[in-house]
């Protein structure tokens, strides 16, 4: 039996908050350190762990933790939102990203069908249409091949979609997969799509419209500039187009598309990288066989996810320490730090996933809650962000948590020796160095080169970024969302606060405005 | 005279604190929202100008932070800044990067020359030497064009000169400037620097190696992949690169090099970009007449923030309701919200333009301070995080100050209407409505569709972005840190905060490791 209480009304939490806090530093260093280092690591899926030695827990907290997440039930509700429960209450909606990739609970029938055969369905149509793409079958009215793919989309529909195209592009090139250029559009200021179609063949493009109700004005506005562009170049828009959209959108079965492919509403944007939204152009650029691979790295995490021992449940636990820095520690951001250039936006798609999930302040009973929930988001990857902002991580009045993310071999194989070490080495030395480095400090009489240490972080460690490995990484993030969310008594999936800025922006386009509205449309010469 | 003191020991502090805090809901709202969206608004310099009626203050709180800033002084420690004053104290150096965009103080001499004329000169020797190979006077070995410029650098010497020239790539190619493309390669991740070399032509590349000191380890590991692939393809190196480094450098006069352009120990690499650092790339990238119309920008900006009354200076009330926002109000973050694709990557330079600066925990004597200091930057382009992580900004428990910029023009001047406007007329109704969203909210009964507002925001308003809108841009931000610091009573120009992760990162490359660092050395492998 499945209750749901705000963070406050479970008795762990008080344990939490009373439980002796850990001296990340004193328990860093030395011996004690290298014990911690070795211990507090639990395997993941696809070759992925996750050590949390330099966060400030230690086994009495752990132990409160692990109360918290019975207490709280994580895993049952996790079970229930597999089992198709309507977990979305503020959309009433059910809850269905991780079935695009597998099926952990029982048959969820909705519109009329099996959901998980509804999602494997539409990937195996894109998966024959890229195929027949790549082969030229599908090709532009002179019979010749699309070699580049444009998503149109925004959101949700942009940012994991090209943040997972980002991180596979290298790797699929040198592994031979690497079949179509991918191009995205997503901004409604004109500058975006006039210099992405500046930059590219249309003749020789294929466009993808994403928008699940076919409506979304930027993504709308945005298809108008392509379908000028087609047409100025004299070639038929509709031969250069599909849609992914829902099945009741006005995008689908229309013949202004080659053809569409369908998502629908127990996906919520942020969390469709996985469906028809990123199965598309990933599928296109780099072959069916890629995304599967992905979706299959993503699938071994979902299970991961159910084991109920937060100690054996990486994803649990990383939810379960967030919430302790954030509530009890009192710490408000979290940076993503991913000491690997092919994710550079990997932290842009998790600072949508995360806050626009989480950044809440009423429960899934629409009750105001008296606790901080959501942290900030935001990430650069290593080394870059070392000659960046990490002075303020390392010496600020803030201490900010940190979640790095570390592979041993790098993509594309090429390396130079420089001073003895290839650059692969200099990497991950440097995240190695960090870890320690914002845990234990180091002392110094001059105040300006004191460290004091105690800055938490955990990492991720991976063999390789690959398909698979990413597709895990993605789930994890995922599931920690959803898992911090059931403890939080929160409404990860749905997004009221995007609203009001939607319906104040349609005022102003209508010159139906007062007050400073008024003023600001002028301003902006509106 | 000159007092270095705490901002706790300023009487206008305790005022601040004492005086009673704005309901931005209440003042935005109605008429009165309507006078301060008119009133609460100064000019800047070509064309900008800073609205802040969104912001939490009242002319109450305007009087006691003008008392601030006059208790602080403000202008006459930028003026001796600009005279040449040793005001970087930690490494006992003084602060010259807005000597380069021109003289507003004293004739500052240092290793035995005008500094004014220094910088002057080597603009004039870049300016000299991009023509020629805009020419074909300097080329390849076959004597062909150059046609891409690659800057290999990191931290300032890549954030900067990026994030600049992204926002003027599609300004160029439309106004007919567009005289090369540019490429960056800065982390020591090898994958990234294969990526790039692939994506080239290198037998028509123009190498820049950009390390103040020439010791830099990540460039130098890169210069050599670049030298690497150079060779491969059969050619001379020597005669594809520049160096931008110090006079003293070892890549100084070094027959390894096409030609070298000087910067010096007065300007931090994240102040870098008015220098040789962004000045060779993007003379060659869009002809020295663009990069001198950026720094005329700068130039004008620089002094109107020599205005002594905070509000006719926006720079200097930007610094104080920033502070304000900070230190009274207890916000810890702030968010960089362009409207405006170009700025794509504008907010990851301010952020480490800011968090390295003022992310500190001494004063400039080296002492504790016990109040806190710079913020959290991050940021993405507007419309994109409206459909992102505008969730937690508008419904999320922790206050997050805004920072809009918007344009009434595009770039590049194409535009569609659909359902009775332009892109860019919806682009700007967006960031009207958010201001107002942000700031009045609205009442719900259901508590999940309310918004409270009081969300702070200021915004910067132009005509259009251009080489010298960017250019006034750009110095307000770095002179809104400079103020910032001087209340704080900070040293914004060094950054002791790097050095401890570099030290352990040699430590673990040469396997002089103990405890946790050799636990995670051996955990990834290296």
């Amino acid at each position: 039996m499945i209750t749901w209480k705000n963070l406050d009304q479970l008795d762990a939490c008080k344990e939490l908050a009373a439980a002796k806090k850990v001296d990340i530093a004193e328990a860093m260093s030395g011996e004690s350190g290298a014990e911690r280092a070795k211990k507090y690591c639990v395997p993941m899926a696809e070759g992925l762990f996750f050590n949390y030695a330099a966060k400030a827990v230690d086994d009495d907290i752990l132990e409160a933790l692990a109360k918290l997440a019975k207490e709280a039930q994580l895993t049952d509700k996790y079970k229930a939102l597999l089992d198709g429960e309507v977990i979305n209450t503020g959309e009433k909606r059910m809850v269905l990203h991780q079935l695009c990739r597998g099926q952990l609970g029982k048959d969820v029938i909705a519109d009329g069908v099996n959901k998980r055969d509804f999602y494997a369905s539409q990937q195996s149509r894109i998966a024959e249409f890229a195929e027949k793409v790549h082969a030229g079958d599908i090709a532009n009215e002179n019979g010749e091949k699309f070699t580049t793919v444009v998503q149109i989309g925004i959101g949700g529909s942009d940012l994991g979609p090209r943040a997972i195209y980002l991180a596979l592009e290298n790797w699929a090139a040198v592994n031979g997969t690497k079949k179509m250029e991918a191009r995205f559009i997503s901004n409604v200021d004109p500058d975006d799509a006039s210099a992405v179609l500046a930059g590219i063949d249309v003749a020789h493009s294929l466009f993808i419209l994403v928008s699940k109700s076919g409506t979304t004005l930027e993504t709308l506005t945005n298809e108008s500039f392509v379908k000028d562009a087609l047409t100025k170049a004299g070639l038929n828009p509709a031969k250069h187009m599909v849609a992914v959209t829902s099945e009741t959108s006005p995008l689908a079965k229309n013949e202004g598309y080659l053809d569409a492919f369908y998502m629908d509403d127990y996906i919520g944007g942020r969390y469709s990288v996985s469906s028809a939204v990123g199965g598309a152009v990933l599928s296109l650029a780099f072959g069916p066989d890629v995304f599967a691979a992905f979706l299959d790295g993503a699938a071994e995490m979902d299970k991961a996810a159910l084991e109920e021992d937060p100690l054996k449940n990486a994803t649990m636990l990383d939810a379960l320490i967030g919430v302790y820095e954030r509530n009890v520690l009192g710490m408000a951001c979290t940076a993503v730090l991913p000491y690997s250039q092919a994710l550079s936006r990997f932290p842009a798609h998790l600072q949508q996933l995360d806050m626009e999930s989480n950044g809440k302040s009423v429960n899934r009973f629409g009750e105001p809650v008296d606790y901080v929930t959501g942290p900030i988001i935001f990430g650069e990857p290593g080394t870059n962000g070392q000659h960046s902002f990490y002075q303020l991580l390392h010496q600020g009045k803030t201490i900010v948590p940190l979640q790095f993310i570390g592979f041993k071999k790098s993509q594309i194989g090429n390396d130079v020796i420089i001073e003895g070490s290839t650059s692969q080495q200099k990497l991950c030395a440097n995240v190695a160095a960090q870890i320690v480095a914002f845990a234990c400090g180091k002392k110094d009489e001059n105040p300006n080169k004191n460290f004091d240490g105690g800055r938490p972080s955990g990492i991720i460690i991976g063999e390789q970024l690959t398909p698979a490995s990413l597709g895990a990484l993605l789930a994890h993030f995922e599931n920690k969302v959803m898992f911090q969310g059931f403890i939080w008594n929160i409404n990860s999936f749905d997004q009221e606060g995007v609203q009001l800025g939607k319906i104040l922006a349609k005022r102003v386009l209508a010159r139906d405005t007062e007050g400073a509205l008024t003023v600001y449309s002028d301003l902006l010469g509106i």
